[in-house]
């Protein structure tokens, strides 16, 4: 009965002048390779390349889009397999994938089902719509193809077409996956790690001066003080950096990077360790950190990526039972124009600065992020993350930046996606919204289509690589 | 000379493609039942099935969408006999009309006019464009029509398809409206009520002493105690209950939903009944409140709305003149996901818990509302309310929220009217325009025909009527 | 090779039916006169009627839309003549030129890009799109034609069909400008003045006291004490008034007009002037003066435009540098609802009284200024402004606003600009804009064709004429 559509021009406009110059902009960039330069995939995946287990681990488990929907329509986590890894409750993985079939409804009008629905026709040749009555064959059919060599990680980077891969690291990780990929004479591919301090910066964390203490043992740097800690951090960023990071990546409740004096900051660093810092002083230590950073980017060139604003486990008997990262971060509003100011008054036209600025509130992209990025050379408009990096969210995105900074200061998508086989639908559907919104602009007489041609294999392929600094 | 034209495809996408899949849209769900599950109607002119007497007391007076934009216009509020019932100066109806009629192009491009002109052709069969020079013809026209027994407000609702009719109702009421229809034989249609409590759970009101002591009195309960006041509440909330009641409706300067101890509750109670209250302990008591209200909801069963940030009765000198919902309260910006994590983290996974999340401030519904929602069970989210239930900004909600909860987290339109001939156009607007983004999404080949259909039918009939728990 | 296309239905939608409908519309205002109630041209050029000086004087210096996103790409604001009258390093004209030249992609999609190559066609006659390879040829013809007498400001004036330019004035300055063009006998256009006083009622800046002083000089009162200051702004505005001004215009970091007490306005005045008020203190008398500005606007019946929310000279490097107005000021979340309340209290409904809302923060349009002048008589809707008085931009503010307010509490579009040569393009921009958001309501059946067209002419023409009083 029902099967899954995947029409050729999915998601480009339906206006039939708007359709056929997507179509040419499409055909110029559809097969471009894939850099994807901010993600949550395993590199450890790569590194061992065993098999996907089963349809559930791979479709299910991880991606907590999915997880969160389905509890939001009554199904505990549990039931889910949730967290991944260590299910706090054992679930047979046919029974969590027969409970996604049977909500494929649920998931109506959402980019999951259409990257889910990508993924089972393009990766695993599937055209059957889910639903409560196939679970279970779909089960055997998914199940039967991961058991196939050419499903396995590595023969699928190939065939997705990825060129380089970054993924999301802790300062103190010995990156032995990177180091494995990068020894192995068999593997083509890069693999490239980011550092991602926000454990080590934010004294506001109660695993906060265990943390700064492992940092010491990795660094081989004394970080019971604040200079021992700071050279600790810098050392660790020149690991990263020797192992191929081009990037770090800033998470925190809010964009605030006022810096504090350094006897200041000895102080509060001395008062965190032993757990006397106040919160005002812990989320100031935090802010400075932020500022702290850039100056060290200055330095070794290490793009910054900034992802603030979204309240991380909101529901707190949800987060003890089941841990982070299970779909209950809920974003608040951002502000950068006055949080960024102390940083960008000192970075801000460095030569070798660079901060990539992603946000989950839409209204700032034309209100703060696009007027900072047209004026600092060292600014980027990042790719609409998370909760909108979707269809309707992207076309409002390029409509509410383009305006201000054209197309050339943003930084290119990013898939940010802890699921591996749907990194191809998610680039293949930004890139389908790119050649719709210039399209439009074509159609209605605002831009050559040369140009657009031109800059649509930018913001495909050319923009990511470079704002990176992933060129290769 | 000039006829309203109320096109039969009016509102759907001009798009050829689209509109021919709108129009199968909307042809399956143009003749559903209404599900009315939150207004302002009256219920007395059901019970009393009385002629309305003119038409200006059926189009102007009661509708403060309209009185208020004549009045941006520079026509004072007392030449439009507001309020309602009361007029200060009393005016004569055909002069309000009048009034009206000469200001038809202020109302260009506004849903007020879109719904007066559908309720001129489709409810009392007028084609006219009203103006200055038609204005007494078209006063004469309806007052003939108001006459007859057809244009009753019993046979209006039949005429409608009105299925059910929630009304907002203050907890003190004896309900004797909705006792007088259920009680009638000849009676076939469902008027239930709403708790709103608004009055009885904020001390900061002048009128709040008053108040606790009316609630006292209807309940039979000492409310001069702190226990006694909760007590009488959840007297209350059953009566309504008991009375068909399935939902609360509450309205606040902002979400917020810190609890207080009881004893904390205890005392500022006490010091707000003396007058005694500062400003913040009663801030803090309103609060307190509305996480009070989620624990009686988890126990009865009664869904929760919430209508927060809007600053009513912005200016005071129209306030004390003409009294409260008169048209100017005015939005703020919203803010849920701190406001309302204390009451979320208490009993947004309880089972019996609902609540629905209304807002005028429209950049939180990407931002906050809808990823809340795709999280808690018990949270859904409302339709535009107030300022933005209009063609363009439903289409922006649909848009914002789909992305991140798909459509089955959202709970219907509501149609929030005080004005009751509005209620079809204002319902098959909503209809439209959920049909015309739906039919987008079909045509840019996001969701199969058959599922936008469903998808349709849901929207219009069946989630509000779940949603609110009023399914028959 | 490549010419700029320059399409008649540029900006008109797509789809034939919308489009069809869209061109009549502009067939219908496409030709009607300019007025431009709010810009930044030097009225000293068309006093002194002087040729334009080159290429670069004329389309890069002035212009910080080009130079903050030439900046934005790395090139050092010195290299672009900034600041205009002043370059810090003298740069040739012809290098200048070059640059824009050389990054003509950068500006793909943006209105700077639109504004400028409307410009080289239809002010120049040139067709070239211009490159790093063309840039000395355009560079000599553009030369070449600047020195004709037709492309001299005040030809340039007629030939663009401006009926009234008001510029942005200082209230100290003694308006010789235009005074000398009210003067002239050979000179048939108006030229106003807008009472900008800033400078003057904001003690945070650290040249607020030598202002007083200069407040004092002109107008021969003395502005050592509060009563002498307001004296002395109230000859300002009558000199002003005098002088053709309709207006008064109003930046601020904060819409907050919460008044003082007259004798703790003295009290802060007086401490202001001596050097020791508070911050605080200083911004409490800012907004005690945005409401005295508003009594003084019920008397004289200058239209106050208020332009807040804009952080100025966000990068202090470049401003001690280069001065203000080049291109870093970033807009900041703005707030009209509980802001202006105070103003609103005591002028709202005040016969005489009228003031227009700008803002560069989209959600305030439907969330509060909207609703603001949907309500108070006074109150109306300024255009999209500045780093959103652009194509997506401007259809956006049409669909937030026209619900809650319809066409005509909107003030019609406005400039701002310093480029001159950019005025038409600008002023047909909007038109093409606001046909194309009335061609849609007409297509969905919302708006009858000609009410549309009605509409259209009251928005090119009719409204900014009587919004701003300057009706001749």
């Amino acid at each position: 009965m029902s099967e899954i559509e995947l029409h050729p021009d999915r998601l480009l406009p339906t206006d039939p002048r708007q359709r056929s110059i997507a179509r040419r902009l499409y055909d110029a960039v559809a097969r471009l390779p894939i850099i994807s330069p901010h993600g949550h995939v395993d590199p450890g995946i790569l590194a061992r390349d065993e098999p996907f287990p089963d349809p559930a681990s791979l479709f299910v488990v991880p991606d907590h889009y999915v997880t969160r929907l389905l509890h939001a329509h009554g199904v505990p986590l549990d039931r889910l397999g949730v967290p991944p890894g260590n299910p706090v409750t054992p679930v047979e993985p046919r029974e969590i994938w027969r409970t996604l079939c049977e909500h494929w409804w649920a998931f109506r009008g959402t980019p999951s089902r259409y990257w889910l629905e990508s993924e089972l026709v393009e990766v695993f040749g599937i055209r059957l719509r889910p639903s409560a009555e196939n679970a279970d064959r779909l089960f055997d059919e998914l199940s039967e193809r991961l058991a196939r060599p050419e499903f396995r990680p590595r023969a699928l980077y190939e065939r997705f077409g990825i060129e380089v891969l970054a993924t999301t690291d802790d300062p103190a990780s010995d990156l032995a996956d990177h180091k494995a990929l990068a020894e192995d004479p068999t593997w083509k591919g890069r693999v490239i790690p980011t550092f991602r301090p926000d454990a080590y910066v934010d004294p506001t964390r109660p695993d906060w001066p265990r943390a700064i203490e492992r940092l010491g043992a990795v660094s081989d740097v004394d970080t019971t003080s604040y200079a021992g800690y700071i050279e600790a951090l810098e050392k660790r960023r020149a690991y990263f950096k020797a192992h191929g990071a081009t990037a770090s990546d800033h998470g925190a409740p809010d964009a605030g990077s006022e810096p504090l004096t350094p006897s200041e900051a000895s102080r509060i660093f001395a008062a965190a360790l032993k757990g006397t810092a106040t919160p005002e002083e812990a989320t100031a230590f935090r802010r400075h950190m932020l500022t702290e950073m850039a100056r060290m980017a200055c330095d070794d060139g290490l793009v910054m990526q900034l992802h603030p604003a979204v309240l991380r486990n909101h529901h707190t008997a949800t987060y003890e039972r089941f841990g982070p990262d299970v779909g209950c971060d809920i974003p608040t509003a951002a502000e950068y124009t006055r949080a960024l100011r102390p940083l960008l008054e000192r970075y801000g036209t460095h030569p070798n600065f660079r901060i990539v600025l992603f946000t989950t509130d839409e209204d700032v992209f034309s209100r703060e992020i696009a007027p900072l990025a047209g004026f600092y050379p060292s600014v980027f408009v990042g790719a609409p993350w998370w909760f909108i990096d979707t269809p309707d969210a992207i076309l409002r995105f390029r409509a509410a930046v383009t305006d201000t900074v054209g197309f050339h200061k943003t930084a290119g998508f990013v898939d940010d996606t802890r699921a591996y086989c749907s990194i191809p639908a998610r680039h293949d559907m930004a890139r389908r919204l790119d050649c719709a919104f210039l399209a439009r602009l074509v159609a209605e007489h605002r831009l050559p289509e040369d140009e657009a041609i031109e800059t649509a294999r930018d913001l495909a392929y050319h923009l990511p690589a470079s704002t990176f600094r992933i060129a290769s």
